[in-house]
């Protein structure tokens, strides 16, 4: 078959690109133990080889033992319940979709079941459902639901289709030799390779995009594909679709565009562009999340049956620092940061990321650090990746996995912006800062260039506002996106940046937005006391650019680190800014008067500020005002350089929005006017916190008197905080020269300050 | 002298009064114990005989061994620092109140040491930090800030300086035969009589008052006396002052009548009138655990210096009572539900409930369950008490402390109405009802009658507001009550109860609020899976009657029990009536449509309305109405019978809040107009969980179709619960007779229903 040659000569090409690439790293030893296993089933995930290790070692492995057992329980369950394959019906929370989606699931897992245990009643199960599967499928159109701009069969979006066939793969295979012949021969075709079709060539705007919507395509066709040796489908997974027309201006029911400008398609192009070198996904943590287990089980099963693939060390190793990068991603409880669009709760405590882990682990070179996370997961991939892990927990190799300050870069070629997280970690608190100064970050993107979240102990103290959505709950829009993620949660006003002249960054287009990123200017962590962070925009708004840095600081003086916050726009036009901070709880008290209004009105019609209901608003009428608030029992203060004709507002989330579908959560915006050329500078703190059994407020007051912009010229930033103490510190930042070498001189008022490196402070 | 022969016949004349009382009563085999040790201190909290019995055992008894040295690491850094006299200056939560604050709690604890430890640096410390306060006093007026109506010298008001006596006094009795006797002279003849004298005749209106400050007066005086063997002054706290003028129309700074209509004053009079027999303090919870330390501490020393008192059986064990009242008045993790003025967070792990569950447990009858509420706390009082408390741990004797349905009465007789408590506990899930029928309160009352609060698992589901003040956080209003305290936490629309008219019950006139009460009905918590309680207000508004029925079943059918609300109104005249249910979180789902607002205005300008932003209104439009919402990742739903014009009012707290002193909490109010009789009758569920990790709603919708008022006459109230499966259940209530032994037969459309007892239910 000529796609059969086709695919044999681009994996010979591939191999020895790989090979090339891997002469100067360590060989993974890992890899080397696997034998390929075609034509005798399972060889997927599970293989022979593994299926007889780990049966001769049951019993003996705590964690693998403890996963086995909860598994057998749930599908014993589910069997005993009886086989349930409904016509397709509901949107995402509704019975249908949430039964498709608990079959898949349990045929994966009865599938592990029958090779471990040896039970035939579980293979019973799988070949059941799947002939019902099989009778009902040609008997469905799409879905009746028609939200999804590539409509599904078992569900109301291909997504979830692909999902259920990622899945099903597996318990297939497990299956796949106790079949009687004529079985398989009938659900290989009239059923999968139809739907595998269906999923592919008949839906092309969704198999052929580059998106985590297309990787569960691919890899879904894939997977099937490896399972019946079907090598045209493995070729259409690893490479898209070839010569299909795509309509330019298509776009899916997120906003995305579809279209990619490069034709690129299939499972390696969607590792190659959406990952930077560093393994930052470019939709963000949320959507890598979701994306890593199609990335990585596909891997496994790639490793497995085409070891000549090399995947793991596909792109110098992409796929394990991008595992790597997503379990930095998280605060200290392994939440996943909200970047873009993000559910707020998802953790690496989700199942699928417990394969991801496994498999990284094992795949890899053994990280004992992963040891640690997934002794936190307390539970295992069913394979030889988790059998793995749960004897090297047995054998107590795990160390901890400590998250540092680092900088994840963005883009395919890591050189569109970054990520930057600075953490600071002792025995009573964790602090973490992310800064996002990436690119758009495809449709999942927000409009929030130079934004930035601040965290303590897990808790959220200046928040990203993540997704407007409730993912499977059904009451609420199906579970899908609401409009308030578009009119709100993706706009500039609702993340903690500048917003010019109440306009979103890029004005709100897509394409514009996709065209540009911010530019990483410095990263510092090397010092533990002072570590910085700094990143420019200048495409948001034509005209004008944005240079903010950001500096955690953990001195002797104060038991916790404090943040500096410095934005220096400069535009040749005069404008209104405005900058929020996110803080969550009650306000204790403020520096600045303030008129309360005595009805809420929005703050404008348009761009997100129609959803800020407008509280107050003060004039600041001094050089420098401070905000202090309380919060989980905490106390925090910002305490801001400012103009006197500076406008503070505090407002609070929920205008316009007519389902509730918005948290009623609060903001302080600085707000300047007419201003071309100006510098927010800023000091964030936690310093107290109130004990609400002594009823005793422990340092209730900021430690800062006030913060002062000394000079901002196009070479220099000069910040001056002042202390309650009296004592002051002096922060100058070098704008155009982030190099560690550069030697600087400069005078402010009589003194004179030298010295090397990017900055200034003392 | 006179005063002496006075205060021994009284004395005489008590103590043959508990001899009869305690007649029929176990006697309290501990206090035969003690012996009394007048003239050879310490013998007041600690005794000669307990230091001995102490220091024998010490290092054999751990929680002991560990507060002591928790105890001794605190005091000693207290030491190290210096000692810090300040003067008096600040308001709560300012520098020279919190100073002064400490020094109590450190001489405290050091007289401790000195005793237990016998290291004389503790006793010097003692010694010069009086010396200095002996110094500073003659110099003091009264304190610079004016707030109070009873300036003390060294805090804002009176009540901090009494804490402060309270303590002191037994760090003196500590170092009291320590001392030179010219030092001990000075102290007693310059220092702690005259500021005795100030606290009580020189402050009338602070010291005779049955209230928990003039709680804290008694006992500050008592103590001392007791100390200095001053018997004037012990008469004068058992007693009160005599023969003083105080004008009646007199009120406090937090807006309670300082004038008591009977004169009663003192110790024994604020043990005998603001408890119920049950052990209730009429005052709420919050109160309760402030005043319970400065009852129990006292009574101790009592115990102690005059066993012929029998304090521990006076009002047939009141104090023990009150104590183990005060305990089941906490949510699951030990919070006390803020009924009337009560801070949040509060809790029975306070450092003053360790003293008082120790004091109860030594002095009571030994109690296993409070020694379980001992271990949660981790800390003993070091003295007697404790140490038994610490030995009963160390040897195992600890049951657990189970908080089970029961009904508080108010009132010094106990027939002032009650508070009702409902509970379920399983091994997943705890709820806890609370529904408040009791008098006003004293000058803590809100005008609540007949509201209710909801718990699950120590989480506020349907809150009550508690008070309007951050006690201590001096930013603001020096840590005292906030307006808003008055303005809205008071009023009636501030609480899940029904308002008439948009007036607040008693038209939020004190005096008739506090000469009136709410009526029991019916409480029966025997049936553990119909648990009911009913209760009746008249009062509130003339010419109206409020019956509510409250009742938590927990049946088969469903994982978690649920709630049935009956609020059956009659008045003589056509009103509004307005009923609001305070949830948390977001809405999910109605059933009902509403308009939201494009700008917010207050729902009206006075009765706390004002306070109040109108965010949505809807009308019923249907026979039943559904409510669901989603918070902490659970799904809670209201479903409640309505008629179709009813009114529902989506509203928020926050207007007519200049200083940002309330929570924004949501509520919705089901409003009835024109109506002289209704029937407001609900179901309240929890009945689902959302998880994040997962993305998977359970449960996310109510198990019920519809609530409906079949019927609603003089003698019953009938109301059908329709669930989704079909199935139904009828609550029949009996209105008029509540006995378990009444025959009652009820004909409803076509059918005949025949019950005993004051409710029907199947």
């Amino acid at each position: 078959m000529k796609a059969t040659n086709n695919i044999l000569l681009k994996l010979t090409l591939v191999a020895l690109i790989f090979t090339i690439v891997s002469c100067n790293k360590e060989s993974n030893t890992v890899s080397e133990n696997h034998t390929q296993q075609n034509g005798s089933h399972p060889n997927l995930i599970l293989t022979q080889e593994s299926v007889s290790n780990i049966k001769s070692e049951l019993g003996n492995v705590p964690v693998f033992d403890a996963t086995l057992a909860t598994t057998k329980e749930a599908v014993d369950l589910a069997i005993e319940a009886g086989i349930d394959v409904p016509i397709p019906k509901d949107m995402a929370g509704g019975y249908t979709h949430t039964q498709h989606a608990a079959n898949y699931v349990n045929m994966q897992k009865a599938g592990v079941l029958f090779q471990l245990l040896g039970d035939e009643k579980y293979a019973i199960f799988i070949r059941d459902m799947l002939l019902e599967y099989a009778e009902m499928y040609p008997t469905l159109g799409r879905h009746p639901q028609e939200r999804s701009y590539a409509r599904g069969k078992f569900f109301w979006q291909c997504l979830n289709d692909s999902n259920w066939l990622v899945y099903t793969s597996q318990a297939y295979d497990c299956i796949y030799d106790w079949l009687p012949e004529e079985q398989r021969e009938h659900l290989n075709t009239n059923f999968f390779r139809p739907y595998a079709d269906f999923l592919s060539v008949e839906t092309p705007k969704y198999f052929n995009r580059i998106h985590n919507h297309s990787t569960w395509g691919n890899v879904s066709v894939g997977m099937i594909g490896l399972v019946m040796d079907d090598e045209e489908l493995v070729d259409r997974a690893l490479y898209g679709l070839k010569d299909i027309d795509i309509d330019k201006k298509a776009i899916d029911n997120d906003g995305g565009y579809i279209f990619d400008e490069d034709g690129k398609a299939g499972f390696l192009a969607n590792l190659e562009s959406p990952f930077s070198p560093d393994g930052f996904y470019t939709e963000g943590p949320y959507y890598q999340r979701y994306a890593m287990y199609p990335f990585m089980i596909f891997a496994e099963a790639l490793q497995n049956k085409k070891p000549e693939l090399n995947i793991f060390e596909y792109k110098e190793g992409v796929l394990l620092k991008a595992v790597d990068a997503l379990l930095n991603l998280t605060d200290a409880n392994g939440d996943f940061f909200p970047l873009n669009d993000g559910q707020k709760g998802m953790s690496y405590f989700t199942s699928s990321l417990v394969s991801v882990v496994d498999i990284a682990y094992y795949h890899g070179s053994q990280k004992p650090e992963l040891l640690s996370v997934a002794k936190d997961q307390n539970a295992v991939q069913l394979n030889a990746s988790g059998f793995a892990v749960a004897v090297g927990l047995r054998d107590g190799k795990e160390q901890p996995f400590i998250k540092e300050s680092m900088e994840l870069s963005d883009g395919a070629n890591g050189d569109e912006g970054a990520v930057g997280i600075l953490r600071y970690n002792d025995d009573n608190n964790t602090m973490g800062l992310v800064m996002k100064y990436t690119g758009q970050g495809l449709s999942h993107g927000h409009y929030d260039k130079l934004s930035f979240s601040l965290y303590e102990n897990g808790e959220e103290i200046l928040q990203d506002y993540g997704l407007s959505r409730f993912v499977n709950v059904e009451q609420k829009n199906g579970g899908g996106y609401l409009k308030e993620n578009k009119t709100f949660a993706k706009h500039t006003i609702a993340h903690n940046t500048v917003t010019q002249n109440g306009i979103s960054h890029f004005d709100y287009d897509f394409e514009t937005g996709s065209n540009n990123h911010s530019e990483k200017f410095l990263f510092d962590a090397s010092n533990s006391e002072v570590q910085i962070m700094s990143a420019t925009e200048t495409n948001a708004y034509p005209g004008t650019k944005f240079h903010r840095t950001m500096v955690m600081v953990k001195g002797t003086e104060f038991e916790k680190p404090y943040i500096i916050d410095v934005f220096k726009v400069n535009s040749e036009t005069e404008n209104q800014y405005d900058l929020p901070y996110y803080y969550f709880g009650q306000i204790i008290s403020t520096s600045f008067d303030y008129n309360s209004e005595k009805t809420l009105a929005p703050l404008s019609d348009k761009n997100g500020y129609q959803h800020l209901w407008k509280e107050a608003q003060g004039k600041a009428d001094a050089s420098s005002i401070q905000f202090t608030w309380l919060n989980e029992k905490k106390f925090y203060s910002l305490t801001a350089a400012t103009s006197n004709e500076d406008a503070i507002i505090l407002a609070r989330i929920g205008a316009n929005d007519p389902e509730f579908n918005l948290r009623r959560d609060p903001t302080i915006i600085l707000r300047k006017n007419d201003t071309k050329a100006t510098v927010f500078a800023s000091v964030i703190e936690s310093h107290g916190n109130y004990d609400s059994v002594a009823e005793k407020a422990n340092n209730a007051y900021s430690h800062f008197e006030s913060v002062k912009v000394l000079l901002a010229n196009e070479a220099y930033t000069a910040i001056e905080l002042k202390m309650k103490t009296g004592a002051t510190k002096l922060l100058i930042l070098s704008n155009n020269d982030a190099s560690k070498e550069a030697s600087h001189t400069l005078d402010i008022d009589d003194a004179n300050y030298q010295w090397t490196g990017a900055y200034y402070f003392k």
